[in-house]
């Protein structure tokens, strides 16, 4: 089911900002028996990214009525809430009396094989290179085309994921989640100072990693530390955690940490 | 009016990716009398642009008739053609299958004081800089927060347009606009192949430039070299050419190069 500003229907306004400049926010994320995990986290970074573009976020309370309307017969799903600038007249201006489009929309659950939770993922490095916007790094924003064109470079099924660097080399997550590396007994996690989504799933992990007296720093990371380490995951609301266990011919063997992270995940719910 | 995919409708399916992740061009261009100018070149270069992205571009033909149609009514108007990759399933990548999506749409031509056209304009220097990413350089596709975040620095309206700098101080152009300096008796324009977009009347000019003998290189330009300049000029698909009077406290009395550049537009027709 799709809810457009609280409506039922399955189309937008051509005019709507979103559409002409991508000029809008996003999250995506998992709904279980009537239940959105973190659902405080996800309604909180999507104000804060709606409010680093200046766009007026919706009401946790009426976000939180639509979900529930738009998964009514869902018990597993996942959601999609979508906050664009509104509609507007052609040109970048805008005028502050627009209000905000707010798009709510449930799919299916993605369908990853089982044993890629199981057992780890295959992943590749992408050929593209993010490029270096501090205006935009870690917002969830609706101009996606690198995520786009990285994703396209391969459709081999049994590769899971791609890994993306910026342009000065710096390795960044993947086209749809955010990787972790163990490296002795801590953990790391790329800075997105520059470039990347900074996730609700990878901002859990960091503070439960602290929690639970993990080390866990926020670096640069260098494709020779992710080369490295001696257990590399990646996150996001849909998979959780997945091992990664390929990276082209380089294999990692260790998944402890993969499974201190889904502990850490269940735990923290709030 | 505004056809999506032939039909006239004001509304789009949410499940377009040119919403989801502005995965789309599209182009802006001024109908005078019925007439679009440079048409040939509009088609090709929407052409180009889908054609980087991996879209499929709808024949010439079609949008001929389609943009015939929305501007049925209007002698002066301002038509906008977006080509979007098409309605898709949530996630980055994309099947072959999935047909493209047309929109073209008229609206009214954009409130320019006649005096900006007359006496020339005053500009600033946004602080946003640009981001360099080669892979999508030059086209002009759906993803302008960079251009909406730039264009909403100022709301003076005695503000014609904001000057962009790329994250290496290159000077790349104008929100919407593509920049020309006069250098001694020859012009200058700066180099898009890490960022901005290679509009149309750019095109134009630089042949035009060749065609009758006026030097015209394609460089990066930088600040300096912008202040030093005789003459600077703005131009794009809407405006023609403006002549840049201020930035700032910097002015520039000259204007004939803008005068010769608006009798090559109105010569060259193709």
């Amino acid at each position: 089911m799709i809810l457009v500003n609280g409506v039922a229907t399955a189309s937008l306004p051509v005019s709507d900002r979103g559409l002409a400049y991508g000029d809008g926010v996003f999250r995506t994320f998992a709904m279980r028996n009537g239940r959105v995990c973190a659902w405080r986290r996800q309604v909180a970074k999507l104000a804060a990214d709606a409010r680093a573009l200046g766009i007026q976020c919706p009401e946790e309370t009426v976000l939180q009525t639509e979900v529930a309307e738009a998964a009514r017969d869902a018990a597993q799903c996942a959601v999609k809430i979508i906050v664009t600038r509104g509609s507007g007249a052609r040109g970048y201006a805008y005028a502050e009396a627009h209000g905000p489009t707010r798009i709510v929309s449930t799919s299916a659950p993605p369908p990853y094989p089982q044993h890629w939770h199981e057992r780890g993922v295959a992943v590749r490095m992408c050929s593209l290179r993010l490029a270096r916007q501090p205006a935009l790094a870690g917002i969830k924003h609706l101009n996606r085309l690198e995520n786009v064109l990285a994703r396209a470079e391969w459709n081999d099924p049994d590769i899971a994921e791609g890994l993306l660097q910026d342009s000065a080399g710096c390795v960044i997550g993947g086209t749809m989640s955010n990787l972790f590396l163990l490296t002795g007994d801590a953990l790391m996690t790329p800075d997105l100072s520059q470039c990347g989504v900074a996730g609700v799933t990878r901002e859990r992990v960091i503070e439960a990693a602290r929690r639970n007296g993990v080390g866990c720093r926020v670096a640069a990371v260098s494709l020779d530390e992710l080369l490295a380490s001696t257990e590399a995951i990646l996150v996001n609301s849909l998979i959780g955690a997945w091992h990664i266990r390929h990276l082209g011919a380089v294999a990692w063997r260790q998944d402890s940490m993969t499974a201190t992270v889904r502990r850490w995940l269940d735990e923290d719910d709030d």
